[in-house]
């Protein structure tokens, strides 16, 4: 339970070794093709999270630089990501309303607050505090936010004015302006959606029937987006969709990301705590699993430490270069390594080509229709969505299948925040409610051997004036009366016993109330004339006892194994088993 | 996890055939004696809460006919104790003033609150939520609470005005009005005190050398309050004290308990809510533990759902009675059992005999100091604060000692529902904190057995090619990512390494994060050409990984016994153990 303060480290420091030709023709090569690939990308989220569109562009220079040289993954890409924008758009938007410089502001506070959390739990290691969110729950808020975001999508692709950070807000929001569907606006959604999907589905195969490498097609099929951008903006800007009614992506200010100062009001900060500890924590762990799932393939490690002072640097890069809050991406960081990344040399040379977009392309992305974007956006995170996990985590834990539920359902009903908030309580709830409830197993002897087994799974042997208890769970408050009760019902129920045997090979823990439950049993069962007896004590549990007075005053003996015990207190048991055993020798 | 609701039973059925001559000797007998040491008990706990003295005895008599009823304890006393008074107070005083219509009418929402929530837990059978206060957090919370309940009768006993609900605020109340000390009233309180302490160290001595029995001794020693209580008021009737500044009961009505009613505003049922539920569970676990205790040394069993509904009643009894929030007393009871009593018949005569009182006995009252009664109240009080716990704690356990310093703290400064739930907070994020860290041993063959021990505490085998690690936890979410770590580290330091061991011997359980986690393992150990093995799967978690995908894919096997995975793995191991052995014997 000791834990001391990390010092931040600069990982560029052991890779730059690393970068020889061919590795700097690698990354190269990498860097453009991710430069490429997520500048649609950025656009949308930035949309997504409620900000003007060159929000996603400047989130993915400074941020993606600061990350490069702080973290611990080779291949990592960061930036803004479909879920964390949800989040930010949902926190957001409770205290401004969407694309004002307001709103903007409490973003660029969010992205601070999230940035100074990230990099504190960094040097304080506190990073465990991630752990506290299950596989479950998790699971359960990544699918629900991919259906919210597709939900949010409607209202661009159909061309309306909608809002909401529910599903029946979004879905009624929508419902309500149905005669207001903006035909062309539709038309544009639809194909880009038939196009991208045909993409996904058709042309690997057809590249790799031409020949192409596995990797190069799986490349080139992951620039749909781009080719459904640049075909959509053509036609826009030559049949003039804009003056027509389609949104487009419209005026973006040309130039290097501005200097921006977030919010300073401290009142407005005690209200964004929550919001930016949940976005913290929920991009922390996409970010690691990411980081871990492809630094394996390469046999490297991730220091999750690590990770949180850069994806907080990070942060704070995005808080002051008019950004959000931003943390390493799934799709961006699989198409860096299936691109050959090497190392974040990449990534240095992605967000070079990002700023050169910002210096040169945007007046190009002026007719880009918002429901191109829209598209792309809902086809990548159908993707989050895993309907099968609800049947898997069903069959394997009802527990755990419940935490899934009520994140699934109460983030789609209520939003990401209450969503989350609620999975890590019913899941906690869950784990406390499943130790105080212990596994509690009378054993007997299995002839021929020194080994216990539960008497009711198995042909085991058992004396009258003895019960051998077996309690598979460490002793504390909430479960210590439960084993009291489970005594007194043993002691009611067998006339003739004299000792109670605590089995305690599964207890790697005895609380200071489960000494207080013990040592009233002992004295209530040494009233009614009967012992207590331990066996099997591990080391830092006896280590414990010692230091408290149950062990002077106990009614009976401490025993080195279970079987020493009943060879003590039921002597006439153990010598007909050993006289079992030998004439089956 | 299952569970059926509980219908509620009438246990005077049951003992209502026990009653034999003898028996109702000994239960008229303890009535009486209980009731004349409750009158003034009772008088001094409703001014502890806040109320008119006769609301103590109101809440005496109606609420003891139902714990009567249908209590499963036989010599639990129901009434008005100190601590669920100072409850009262502290909760009541936030929504009204005391003295005041309105304050009583709170009080008795209160009781209706708490008799309620008593119920419906006792009929869902959820009084484990009880276990959930940790003996820590009680203790720390009874020892502040007597501190507490000592320090809000200073003013009584100076006979100045002051207020506050916690140590601080009601300290300085009194010493701002240091100036207006009323001299008699500090005569009559002081006295009174050193009386009580006086009765409580020398009479049962005294008593005895004159030849009573040990039970008697301490019986007429118990008396002392109400010895004190009829001469001072007999001297402030016949010296007028009450003319000279004195303050006294004063006026009680004659007469039975009122029918009353609570108040319905649901606003304030709201914000009642969370202090009802505290002063139900407070309340229950110092009822049932004392009725547990005396159970015991007549071998009965008191049931913890059963005694949920009765509390219940009592509340409800006193919600409509003109009483406040009731439970089983220490003091009481002990009175009650060490009297002689034998079943409820005894709380049935002693609530007779308190009804009598509030016939006959009030207008007797009028002159009854308070002083006295403040008197009487500290030194009852004071046997509630253990200041040695902390020192036990503090040997035993430094994350229980921290509970029971915060829970102490917190209630002294901060009031005690602050206390409270700091405390149940405190040792619950404490147990997930040490859960979440578990202790993983690196195990190794002891020479010549088939027992494996922590390389580190014993001379034992191991093989280059193999780790074995037992990790002494069940798996969680909490923790999963603790034993990635462990591993991926047993990994990268050996580098002959071939095989991981799980040995699972004290793992009680795998959640659907920690499946995952083994998973994730599992296929990163592949990669780099490892294989990870179980060992010693208990047979619920077997019955629970065969419902998941993890056994088909594992790289490695499971084995029954942590040797046959040694035998297995590095059969040149255990054939030079069986040698040494052999050469041994």
């Amino acid at each position: 339970m000791s834990w001391k303060p990390v010092l931040p480290r600069l990982p560029i420091l052991q890779w730059r070794h690393e970068l020889d030709r061919q590795a700097l023709v690698d990354d190269a090569l990498a860097g453009v093709i991710v430069a490429v690939m997520i500048i649609p990308q950025s656009l949308a989220y930035a949309l997504l999270a409620g900000l003007p569109a060159q929000a996603g562009l400047y989130a993915s220079i400074v941020p993606l630089v600061l990350y490069a040289l702080l973290g611990s993954s080779r291949v990592l890409a960061v930036g803004p990501v479909a879920v964390v924008s949800l989040m930010t758009a949902a926190a957001v938007g409770e205290f401004a309303q969407a694309n004002t410089v307001h709103y903007a502001e409490v973003a660029l506070a969010l992205a601070l607050l999230s940035g100074l959390m990230l990099t504190v739990m960094g040097l304080l290691r506190l990073g465990f505090i991630a752990n506290f969110l299950s596989h479950p729950v998790i699971s359960g808020f990544i699918t629900a936010s991919g259906l919210l975001i597709a939900a949010s999508q409607l209202k661009t692709l159909l061309g309306v004015q909608a809002g909401g950070h529910n599903l029946p807000e979004m879905l009624a929001g929508v419902f309500a302006k149905w005669d207001q569907v903006h035909s062309l606006t539709v038309g544009v959604g639809l194909g880009t959606l038939v196009f991208l999907f045909a993409v996904r589905s058709q042309l690997k195969p057809a590249l790799r029937a031409l020949g192409l490498s596995p990797r190069a097609a799986d490349l080139l099929s992951k620039l749909g987006p781009v080719a459904a951008i640049v075909v959509t903006t053509g036609a826009a800007a030559a049949l003039d969709w804009h003056g027509q009614g389609l949104k487009t992506v419209g005026h973006i200010p040309q130039g290097l990301p501005p200097f921006t100062l977030p919010s300073w009001d401290l009142a407005l900060w005690g209200e964004l705590a929550m919001p930016a500890l949940l976005i913290s924590v929920v991009g922390f762990v996409e970010s690691v699993s990411v980081g871990q799932t492809l630094a394996a393939k390469r046999r490297q490690r991730v220091d999750p430490d690590q990770e949180l002072v850069a994806l907080g640097a990070a942060n704070l890069g995005a808080a002051f270069t008019g950004g959000f809050p931003v943390t390493g991406g799934f799709s961006r960081s699989v198409v860096n390594f299936d691109a050959g990344a090497r190392t974040q040399l990449a990534s240095l040379i992605t967000a070079a080509g990002i700023l050169l977009a910002t210096l040169l392309l945007t007046p190009a992305l002026f007719h880009l229709p918002q429901a191109t974007l829209a598209a792309t956006i809902v086809v990548a995170v159908l993707s989050l969505v895993d309907i099968p996990i609800l049947g898997r985590t069903w069959r394997y834990s009802r527990p755990d299948f419940l935490a899934l539920l009520v994140t699934l359902v109460l983030t789609l009903l209520q939003g990401v925040e209450v969503g989350l908030v609620a999975g890590v309580t019913v899941s906690l709830a869950l784990y406390l409610w499943r130790t105080s409830q212990p596994h509690i197993a009378e054993v007997g002897l299995v002839p021929g051997t020194e080994h216990f087994r539960n008497v009711q799974r198995h042909q085991v042997l058992t004396a009258p004036q003895v019960v051998s208890l077996r309690v598979d769970e460490s002793l504390y408050f909430a479960n210590a009366r439960a084993i009291e009760d489970r005594i007194n019902e043993a002691v009611a129920r067998e006339p003739a016993l004299r000792h109670v045997v605590l089995q305690c090979s599964a207890i790697n823990d005895i609380d200071a109330s489960a000494l207080e439950s013990l040592e009233a049993i002992d004295e209530r069962l040494k009233g009614a004339g009967l012992q207590l007896h331990l066996s099997e004590v591990k080391g830092p549990v006896m280590d414990r006892l010692q230091r408290s007075s149950l062990l002077q005053h106990l009614s009976g003996r401490v025993f080195l194994t279970q079987y020493q015990a009943l060879q003590s207190l039921a002597p006439e048991l153990t010598s007909v088993d050993i006289n079992e055993n030998r004439s089956h020798s």
